[in-house]
């Protein structure tokens, strides 16, 4: 079917494919628009045609009782398929072939906790247990389900990491073709990664913007008709992976919110997301109704966000990235103003550490709790530090740190780190060295 | 306490420490020797003062009721401390730091199974889902708490790879200072991801058997008192973490045996647990006795069991390793001859595929599945094919193949894969390229 734009806000489906044969996604009930709340029928599109503002899914959640319902999730897979009441995917998500991400390690970190001065419970969601060792699997996961509804036959995506290869995972696992876009001249490790899964993967003679410019040009055009971009024509669906994320922190913290979560800015959409699955479990009764604060965490050298927070902004002004947390370098994410808003009406903040900040944090973390992260766990651990130490986060609470990727990806980062020490294989230069 | 060897065959604590202060290891009585039988208590040996021969776990598992035990494990953490009470650990080992790792998924594999013909039913135990990615977090895990009962304050091993990873994150989450020994001319990456964690690093001049020699040198040496090296001193408890792989595996499945189990050899030591963990399994009644066959999976590189297999002898001559398999590179396996009983036994076989087929073996593993393999999981997926081309291996039989490491980790090995085209930003190239 080809890629479209919303034509009809009636209850009738956007395009003749669409009500020839009724989209079962769950339910998702609708799209409805962030800004203006317009309505129209589940499709592959984006963006209000009244507003232009960003298109989320609409649920009906209505006939569910709320301890069945818990009942339900705790005897579901042990991944992101035991919130299939709560997401767009059919009822029987769990027997169709997809990567199946989530249910990742929720660690109860004391000694991270002792060293930042945290009493009141400090945890690491530590999402590099997924399967290609990003949190890109949850949303990925979704957009292949939403594919699958609307006859889409390719996935694609423009990438420089994480996504790219989350992306050809797990459209090798769900028989899809994909075909995923990234700069020509990207670091032959990543380029690797992202190649290994057989599906074509094109290098873009230009940088990352000529990239995803190219991909906006591709589903307008007949060529790309059966193609479903996961962060693009399909973003509605992909973006409530991030969801998941927090119906396991409250599921894993026993069917409770935490006081504090903090959270990784690249666009946004994650932090939305979460702020979005913490009230729908508030909606449905399956945690109590309490205040949560939700905090953002950039790198300062990509901190649009914590740059408009900090000088009580309601808009994002676009920056120029200069990080090494690549995987939040998005200069002008687009769900920037929610994020603000988020923060605010929360009690939260959001902050910005140093890239040399980041390598400590990630070294921290490692030392604490045995957990290697990404640059982009770096982040968040370091902006919780900070955080602690300016009085802003409140060591007495109940407190999640989120760690969003894996360190085997991001090895440059820690490249300095290595050996303690050279040795002669014989014990005198073992004691000459201090080491017994 | 210093390190010792056995002294002792009577039911009193093989040193002063140990009487005084009695072991809790759960189930595990006492260590008997594999070859004769002779018990000693349980403490930090691993070779039989009569015989030489290894000493593994002796359990007491006289009291369990099957359904009541079963129902206990079902109610367990989604870790390998589910099977806590069929493990040398302490009954509340889930309430201790640990890196906990295990219940990694059993993934069906039908993609894959239709490009091989396998029509049983085919699955890939994919054990890069623990927290370092590889097989190696059981057997640390299980080492850290011998080592927490024995009273050893530093963890260390001689490692190359994947175990000095484990052993870095398990000692800083559990507290325990880490000292691993690792030749000093390793590569930058592989240095990075074992000192990471903060541990001490210490590079030896000269090549792994150098840095083994002096290891054992110093397990003896006053130097190395408090000291518990993982697959040393502590190896019996250690070796056991491999039994979880089958424990899973039937759980899995459905309290059910696989008919038919493809495991990499690299000391042997994984395939010998494996058989153990399955024998218990059906003594325990906690599955259906029948017949089951293990195949044993080797680099032609590295080949010294199949080749044994092959030449239809018990011994097993030693092999100079040359292959990218660097996690199975062992030239002269401990277990070897275990290994060759166990696939004679069960009806299975030893087989070897050449750096080539690991490649192919990761690449097909990848496209099918979208799972990214380490080389030993090229060799496990490769020797399965061989195995069924050659009408070894029977394609009607339920089939479970063991990944036990992670593709990021030996990048090298799929270096020459990349881009299927490169194309400039604009449609037109795109289809010249005929990617439409």
């Amino acid at each position: 079917m080809a890629v479209q734009t919303v034509a009809s806000n009636t209850d009738t489906a956007a395009s003749p494919t669409l009500a020839a044969s009724p989209v079962d996604l769950g339910p998702a009930a609708a799209l409805s628009c962030r800004e203006c709340g317009h309505r129209v029928p589940l499709g592959p599109v984006f963006a209000c045609e009244e507003c232009f503002g960003p298109l989320e899914i609409a649920y009906d959640f209505s006939t569910y009782d709320t301890e069945e319902l818990r009942a339900r999730i705790e005897a579901g897979p042990a991944n992101i398929w035991r919130y299939a009441p709560l997401l767009p995917v059919p009822a029987d998500v769990a027997d169709k072939p997809n990567i199946n991400p989530g249910w990742t390690k929720l660690v109860k970190a004391d000694n991270l906790a002792r060293e930042l001065g945290v009493t009141g419970g400090l945890y690491v969601k530590d999402d590099s247990g997924n399967p290609t060792h990003s949190f890109k699997d949850r949303v990925v996961a979704q957009a292949i389900e939403a594919a699958r509804a609307f006859g889409f036959t390719t996935l694609s995506c423009s990438s420089t990491g994480n996504l790219a290869g989350a992306v050809g995972a797990a459209a090798a696992r769900a028989g899809f073709r994909s075909c995923v876009f990234i700069p020509h001249d990207l670091e032959q490790g990543k380029v690797v990664m992202a190649a290994v899964y057989g599906g074509e993967l094109v290098g873009i003679e230009g940088n990352y913007d000529d990239v995803n410019r190219f991909c906006s040009e591709l589903i307008g055009d007949p060529a790309g008709e059966g193609w479903g971009f996961v962060n693009v024509n399909l973003r509605p669906y992909y973006a409530e992976g991030s969801k998941t994320l927090a119906y396991e922190v409250c599921e894993q913290l026993g069917w409770r919110l935490p006081d504090q979560i903090v959270v990784p800015i690249a666009s946004g959409s994650q932090l939305t997301k979460i702020d979005k699955g913490l009230q729908e479990l508030i909606r449905l009764g399956l945690v109590e109704d309490k205040p949560y604060k939700i905090f953002g965490a950039q790198a300062e050298g990509c901190s649009p966000v914590s740059t408009a927070y900090k000088a009580g902004h309601d808009v994002v002004r676009p920056q120029k990235p200069d990080t090494i947390a690549k995987s939040l370098a998005i200069g002008n994410p687009a769900d920037g103003p929610y994020v603000l808003d988020i923060a605010r009406r929360t009690g939260g903040a959001v902050e910005d550490v140093t890239d040399e900040q980041v390598v400590e944090a990630i070294k921290l973390l490692a030392r604490t709790e045995g957990i290697f992260a990404e640059t982009a766990g770096g982040v968040t651990v370091g902006v919780t530090k900070k955080l602690i130490e300016d009085g802003v986060l409140d060591p007495s609470l109940t407190t999640v740190v989120l760690n969003t990727g894996d360190g085997l990806k991001t090895l440059d980062a820690v490249a300095g780190t290595g050996l303690s020490a050279t040795i002669r294989p014989n014990l005198d230069s073992f004691r000459e060295a201090g080491l017994a």
